[in-house]
């Protein structure tokens, strides 16, 4: 009479499923921690739990069980019932202070437009198209971000604080010392530029973007004191001439683009610079065998439910394109995480 | 003129952060994979990336990054291009096999419904209110799930799904040769009576729950060979008498409802139990400390977002709600992975 439902104690766990399964829960607690300013609040003063919740604007019905999970997950510490930051969110998350630029910016996205697009997963995949259904959003998905000054700060410095620590590498993995001039394609608030010029004083450069960045990218040039060495040309890099540059870099540029527009800026890259110059691409490469790097892959996922024709790529894949633009010498380097650089050379 | 931002290598890295801030990615992926029958296709026979796409209904912007990223995420492995599920998913995820019933009808619920709801997680810290926003549901969230029996069906077979390793716990570690009889109170599929009569030949019991889950139930037990030892009772736990028995088992159901009803349960218990019987209560306990099982807090908050008034709770509260309705003695036992037991006996 018995079937084999339930499965015997022998079957294959089904707890990493599960685990798999429910951890967009975690991923939206702490989304949410962040948008209602939990970490903010506690670097000012740590509290208690009635004091936080009365401070934040919460209710008390789910209050204390927010708090206690985040606490669970390791984002904050309970110390005879009052709330601390850990260090790490002290350091990342905490909207007075620099650190929090680095990576809140990406998470505040990630809390109030990619988890909601993310939602309709299925039905990107079914159709194929974008399931941003912001109501300002156009043709282009960069007009109306670049249309909203407050929407543009925080998208701009996000893109900083995914790149940080591969600009820091990319800074010192090319051998800048065979070139001087430098432009850096789709700059945004222009970190990849500053921490190349930072490490090679004999460099000087250009950030390339649309010219509503222009602010963005000044302040932070003048942070690093880099404003006689580097400046900014404002453009579209598909309807506007490249500027000159020994080397031409993309840095999380490519994914954002059909295979068509992919192979336009290369052409463009190649047309613009000069003999002996290179083009350095970088990105979240997927890996060539398409096996193993998960976060890539979703992030390809990504630019399918958030753009019209974006998607991720190998390093296998840019070369040939690098090679079909033109480029003699093509090369693939890890750079640290999950991310790459593929350079080509005009020989 | 450098000021700290970005932040000194030394900085607490944000790697944990970013990690848990997109987990939302991998997890929708797999609940997608689910929905639209990845895992079910390549049981009946594995495929390349054309193929699987066109049985799917896929379209072909998204299908192999989609299919790849299941692979890096362990759920799919690919071999010479074509794609076969791993054991695991073989096990659990394909529709054909009894394994499916155990964890994807939970997973079903969670892309369909509960990962939308956790979109508006914020709401509902802010207001307290349930963000379920299903046009079909009233007043009693369970009113709407009963009422149509393909959700309902799914429903109570997810809820064995989720229970399934503790049910089998319970059976063996309550001192069931102490009694004759059990009821099993919201009882689903059965799952719980099912196991402990199993193990217990010397017990009979009943399953109460809603009159509509009777078939559902009747099946269950039917397969298990248990019709002799084990029936149905329909009701309302709150409007109706509660059966008599040795021993009232709640499990996963204290959770669903607000302070007041949980305790109106505990003493409807307590009336309905002849001396020396016992209250077995068995949920995703809170720890006492509220800083462990960020699972069981996690849940607490899906209560938040799915039901009126429900909520987690910690060993502790019950025993108090247990000993303010009656019950002379009371203690909590840890059952297998979150999952705990209270029991109240009445002397």
């Amino acid at each position: 009479m018995k079937n084999t439902n339930p499965p015997p104690e022998s079957a294959p766990s089904a707890d990493r499923i599960l685990e798999t399964a429910l951890a967009f829960q975690a991923s939206k607690t702490l989304l949410s921690a962040v948008e209602v300013g939990v970490f903010t609040e506690l670097a000012r003063k740590p509290a208690d739990v009635h004091e936080l919740r009365e401070r934040l604007g919460l209710h008390p019905r789910g209050a204390r069980d927010f708090f206690d999970a985040l606490v669970a997950l390791g984002f904050l510490r309970r110390e005879d019932g009052v709330y601390h930051n850990t260090p790490e969110s002290e350091a990342h998350l905490d909207r007075a202070k620099p650190g929090y630029g680095h990576v809140a910016p990406m998470l505040e996205m990630a809390g109030s437009r990619l988890f909601g697009i993310w939602n309709r997963l299925s039905d990107a995949l079914r159709t194929g198209l974008s399931q941003d259904e912001s109501k300002d959003r156009d043709e282009d998905t960069y007009d109306a971000l670049y249309a909203d000054p407050d929407r543009l700060r925080t998208f701009l410095s996000s893109m900083t604080g995914i790149s940080h620590r591969a600009n820091l590498r990319i800074a010192r993995q090319v051998p800048w010392e065979d070139y001087t001039t430098m432009a850096d394609m789709g700059t945004a608030q222009g970190d990849l530029a500053v921490q190349v010029l930072l490490a090679n004083p004999g460099l000087s450069g250009t950030g390339f973007d649309l010219p509503q960045a222009e602010p963005v990218f000044t302040e932070y040039a003048e942070r690093h004191g880099l404003t006689d060495r580097l400046g900014f040309t404002g453009g579209d890099f598909f309807t506007d001439p490249f500027p000159r540059a020994d080397v031409l870099t993309f840095g999380h540029i490519l994914h954002n683009w059909g295979l068509e527009r992919k192979k336009v800026l290369l052409r463009k890259a190649w047309e613009a610079l000069p003999q002996g110059g290179a083009v350095v691409v970088y990105d979240t490469l997927i890996d060539d065998d398409r096996s193993e790097n998960a976060f890539a892959l979703l992030m390809s996922l990504n630019m399918l439910a958030v753009t019209d024709g974006g998607f991720g790529y190998t390093g296998h894949e840019c070369q040939e394109w690098m090679r079909e633009a033109g480029f003699d010498r093509t090369w693939t380097e890890h750079l640290v995480g999950p991310d790459s650089i593929v350079v080509g050379v005009k020989e």
